[in-house]
């Protein structure tokens, strides 16, 4: 699979690490030449510097043989606007978006379009720790 | 059960509505008044201004009483720090921390120490969603 991944904080750099090594051809935007530094040594995938909802910068980073696209810069509405332009302009099959707010995420649910929201999945999740008595630093883990 | 929730981010005042609306006693330390903003209006519990790592302002937020707490502010060493006072020198029986760095995570986990790492969580449901063909918002948000 080919795919876009646009922001390379923790979670892209994690995520591009996770992609290459199962094999799939990853390419990774941030506007920042640092940011790549998150990602492992072996890195096989390739980087592009520049803004993500810039169209160039897309078709330079290969959005229009891309199968898949996801957008996890730290701006919810840079996201959504990204993910939008890989969705209805490439027509990318499919679309993962990152946003931190809820009320940001349940609408963009609403309109069919796939977001994941940490902030909601680690409230939950503290939510769960703290409710249960036994151990969890290991399932957190997993 | 009573407790004491460091932070009032998003993570944080999420989690402290959900703790306050489950019929627990609930206190929230930020260093920024304008962060209980983002409590919900009718959440039930109290406010306390100043530092997490800073025993004067645990004991005002009631940890001598608290059977849990959770530290979720923006800084991991913050959270680390704040979670060894409430362990070590206050006895809280049930300690959760957000760490977003993967490495220290793992080490504070060696540790017996419970941490959660949104970084690794959010990777990974995004590497599911972009490895699976089925809708995926919906479950994203349970």
């Amino acid at each position: 699979m080919k795919i876009v991944i646009l922001g390379c904080g923790r979670v892209g750099a994690t995520l591009a690490t996770m992609m290459d090594r199962e094999g799939h051809t990853v390419s990774v935007i941030d506007y920042s030449n640092e940011a790549f530094r998150r990602l492992e040594p072996d890195f096989g995938g390739t980087t592009v510097i520049g803004n993500g909802v810039d169209e160039e910068i897309l078709i330079r980073a290969g959005i229009k043989e891309a199968d898949a696209f996801a957008a996890v810069t730290n701006g919810d509405n840079r996201n959504i606007m990204a993910s939008q332009i890989a969705k209805e302009i490439f027509n990318v099959k499919k679309v993962v978006c990152r946003i931190y707010d809820p009320i940001r995420q349940s609408t963009y649910n609403e309109l069919g379009l796939e977001a994941i929201c940490p902030t909601v999945i680690g409230a939950q999740m503290l939510f769960k720790a703290l409710s249960s008595d036994k151990e969890h630093g290991k399932e957190a883990k997993e």
